[in-house]
């Protein structure tokens, strides 16, 4: 019979899509470049050159059975063994090729790993503010989500509330740095606090307390500023990727999982995310997109509207007296509503053609995110309609 | 904890895998056009053309972020609108956008129509022989995959044993036509009496029971005949379709669930499979696959190859003394072997460098599968080969 569970999951529409619904139908009556839309997290910087040129030399030099024939479960050796170097040469790491399995994008790859290293019953533990598909990545395992409250002073890790969830259940952490919704980086002092937390608990509990780490803003950073590269900092973590942000090629659906050399598990890990594969019907990213992926390995789209967008918007809307945690990268911005109830807040802002969303999908009430990915001279034209929601507080 | 269920999988190796594993090995000692590797169902001949020339021209003409921007969950709309206009020129049915899914093959396609009607506990019924990958698929969702005895007569369907099995538990028939291991095409009249059947039985149990008709090879059929299109016979029918072979695009993990018009929920199973993807990491195929894919919905690869190798195996298999039903389409077809013990057989094969698959693994032991996707001159040569294993019965 035709699921309840799915069925029921139809009339609990998503937040964001239905803002973003509004305004396209806003558009319609004002015009798109009048509708102010901080909604949705959409790469707005095109993708380098070297792809689309590295797609036509393929297609024309090679055997098109070659091209488009089956790639091993795992990916195709050569991309996994390009993958693996791109790792180690950007971040000293010692990755092989057997680290690596290809996904489709950062959702595949999540879903791999909480399969390899949980059972139905275990716990994940994840921070607020959080992307609110991890509600479904995680429980759809048959494992649990627990959240642990945002440290709204920095949206770093909140340390004192993580050790009361803390127990023998849980089985992985799942990470977001640069952080959706809160444009926050990880620093170098929270990881290593993290990383000799988790140790400890390990050795208390006695069996690995994995990290999951979602990198898909790790090329996202301003300040000039590296992220840290989490795995660099605790062995057991399994590193989830996606190429829709760095390079924005969101529709290609393509990443990868990266189990960390020393893991637990190292030498099976990617081997056995193939036989997860074989029970959700996932497949590999197409063919195509695999061997074209080694020329854009190390490069990133013309990523810097990000940084001038994220600094006009910080710049005037602290001005203006909102308080917000400057972010360190990513496209978005969680500032602090004016009023208590973000969904009051936010439905206010659409008087003012004004789309930004309520921190309450991310487990964060009282805060809005703000998606800027959008050109910068109609951040500038917005920085109106924020002064004349400002008046109404 | 690493799950032991995955890593238990791991030393359950592919009977499949590993004789093409042998295979690779072997042509290393003797040269490759010496082994006669009829053990993978890899498609032989080169996608249209037309595709690749789709590709250079959406690249060369179009915004990149156009073209490899994210796709709805469900799809690119026009694509979506596509296939259903596809479908129903060529089969004279009804399809409208909202009927089509677009998935990561058929692989993919089935993944969420298991989770579109059964929960854990419900039964899904297959017929022997089948492709074995339905154990994962099926047992992974936390519903029971029940085989029906193969009916090695004609490898149609096996109604006697059917009907022993039939209760009020199964939810859905996944069925194969054409079918992998045995190229057997369901005749109307074997699709009609399923049919009926199913209704009478929908009546009974007073719930609706899906079939779930994996059709890749729906192209490649012989003796000029066309494959009889299921739903057209049945109105609750999800039909899982990939590009993989008809077109030879395995690689690029393309395919599409279709929702019959008029089936139970046919206005909310497309749009379920979209949450169904949330819980397993399903994502839609490439965009620009997607975007290329209109060029070749009328098209399928030069298929002749595969009609004339099994014409040639099938009358010289025949003469030798093989048990046979002739394939009425794919590129398998599945002798009798010569002795009980169908792996001793296929061992024996080896020696004359035949590379074979004992039908066990396919639950129809006694038997094997030749997958002939390979150059007629090579099919030519390999009967030599096949009277010198003949001549030690």
């Amino acid at each position: 019979m035709i699921s309840k569970e799915f069925l029921d999951m139809l009339s609990q529409k998503s937040v964001i899509r239905e803002i973003f619904a509004y305004g396209s139908e806003r558009a319609k009556e004002i015009g798109y470049e009048n509708v102010f839309d901080y909604s949705l997290g959409n790469p707005s910087v095109p993708t380098p050159v070297e792809f689309k040129e590295k797609i036509i030399e393929i297609l024309q030099e090679n055997d098109p059975m070659a091209v488009h024939g089956y790639s091993p479960t795992l990916g195709i050796p050569s991309v996994r063994q390009a993958v693996a170097e791109s790792l180690n040469t950007r971040f000293g790491m010692k990755y092989e090729m057997k680290h690596i399995f290809m996904t489709s994008a950062a959702a595949g790859a999540i879903a791999h790993a909480l399969r390899l290293v949980t059972v139905p019953g275990d716990e994940v533990i994840t921070f607020a503010p959080y992307f609110s598909e991890y509600i479904p990545y995680v429980n759809k395992t048959g494992a649990k989500l627990k959240v642990v409250p945002a440290d709204t002073k920095s949206f770093q890790v909140n340390f004192e509330a993580l050790d009361t969830m803390m127990n023998e259940k849980v089985m992985a952490l799942l990470i977001n740095t640069p952080n959706n919704p809160s444009g926050c980086v990880y620093s170098e002092e929270t990881i290593k606090k993290l990383a000799a937390y988790l140790k400890e608990k390990e050795q208390e509990y006695s069996h690995p307390i994995y990290i999951i780490s979602d990198e898909p803003y790790r090329e996202i950073v301003f300040d000039k500023v590296t992220a840290p590269y989490v795995a660099k900092y605790y062995n057991n973590t399994l590193t989830c990727y996606s190429f829709s942000k760095s390079v924005s090629l969101p529709g290609e659906r393509i990443g990868y999982l990266a189990v960390a050399p020393g893991c637990e598990g190292e030498d099976v890990l990617a081997d056995m995310a193939g036989q997860v594969s074989r029970g959700i019907g996932h497949n590999c990213p197409s063919s195509l997109m695999q061997l074209a992926l080694p020329s854009i390995l190390y490069k990133t789209s013309d990523l810097s509207v990000y940084e001038t967008n994220m600094n006009i918007l910080y710049d005037a809307l602290t001005d203006m007296g909102f308080e917000c945690v400057r972010p360190g990268g990513t496209f978005y911005m969680f500032p602090k509503a004016l009023e208590e109830d973000a969904k009051a807040f936010c439905n206010k802002a659409l008087k003012y053609d004004l789309l930004l969303v309520p921190g309450d999908g991310f487990e964060c009430p009282g805060y809005f995110r703000m998606a800027y990915c959008i050109p910068t001279e109609k951040v500038e034209r917005s920085l109106e309609a924020f002064k004349k929601l400002v008046k109404e507080y």
